[in-house]
C-alpha cells in the first residue's frame, strides 16, 4: 500500500470504522447534521477513480453502491448523494449521503448553504445495523480490529 | 425510456451534446467559471445508481470514468470532482469537473465558498477535442443528430 507522509486517511481510518478488506474501508462519518453520512476510503494513497486499473474502479464502485442500497434500506432517504472530490485530502474517498428534504442543507449538496440546524432523525442503532449489513452483503472484511 | 412530465432531462439534452448512446449521453455544461465541466446523463427517468441492474451501473461508470479520463488528458487539471446528487433534478446525472487550484471555488466544491471570478483557461477547441476522443474511446454513440 502507497502511503502520503501528511495524509490523514494514510495515517488514520478517518471515522468510526464500520467495515474493511484490503482494498478499501467503510467508515461512519461524524456529521451530527447529517446522521447516516458514510465514505468509502480506497486504503492506498491514490487520487483518482482512474489512477485505479479497472478491476479496483468496479470494486470500489461496487462497495460505494453497497452502502448505497443498505443506506437506502436501513434509513429510507429521499435521496442518495454521491461524491469524489479529494480537493483538500487528495487520496481518494466516496461520500455517500442519505438526503432528506427536512435535512440542514437539502436541496443544496452538504457543502453547500445551510437553512437550519436540524438534522433529519435517525435511529441511534444505525451504525450496528450498517456494520452488519455490509458483513452480510460483502463478507466478513479483513483487519477491522486494527483499524 | 420511462419520462417524467416536467423533467428537464426528459424533455431536454441538458447542455451541449458531445456523445450518447441508447442508454445515456454526455453533454458540456456551460459554466464559465468552471470550464471543462461535463455531465454524463442516463437517458431513462431513474433516481438512484443502485436503481439500475448490475449491467447498466457498470456501463454508467464506465462512462463516467471515460469522461474523467479524457477530462484528464485533455485540459491536465489539478484535480478531478465527481459527484451524483439529484436533489433539485431527481433524474440520474454525474458531474465530471476538472478543477484547478486556482479555479473561483478550489478547494471548495464548486457548490461552496467563491473566492473569485476568474476562470481557469481552457482551450476554445476543447469540445471538439472531447467529442473526437469520446467517439474514438466509447465508438460513434447513436442519435446525436436528433439530441
Amino acid at each position: 500500500m502507497s502511503h502520503a507522509g501528511d495524509c490523514p486517511l494514510c495515517s488514520g481510518p478517518g471515522g468510526e470504522l464500520l467495515w474493511r478488506d484490503d482494498r478499501l474501508r467503510v467508515i461512519a462519518v461524524d456529521d451530527a447534521l447529517h446522521p447516516g453520512f458514510a465514505r468509502v476510503v480506497w486504503n492506498a494513497h491514490v487520487r483518482e477513480m482512474t489512477d485505479l486499473d479497472a478491476d479496483d474502479r468496479a470494486y470500489c464502485m461496487a462497495v460505494v453502491l453497497a452502502v448505497e442500497s443498505a443506506v437506502r434500506d436501513l434509513v429510507r432517504p429521499d435521496k442518495i448523494n454521491l461524491a469524489s472530490f479529494g480537493n483538500v485530502v487528495p487520496h481518494l474517498h466516496w461520500h455517500v449521503i442519505p438526503r432528506w428534504t427536512d435535512d440542514p442543507h437539502f436541496p443544496e449538496p452538504v457543502w453547500g448553504a445551510r437553512r437550519h440546524e436540524r438534522a433529519h432523525p435517525v435511529s441511534p442503532d444505525y451504525r450496528i445495523d450498517m456494520q452488519e449489513r455490509l458483513i452480510r452483503v460483502l463478507g466478513p472484511g479483513v483487519g477491522i480490529a486494527t483499524g
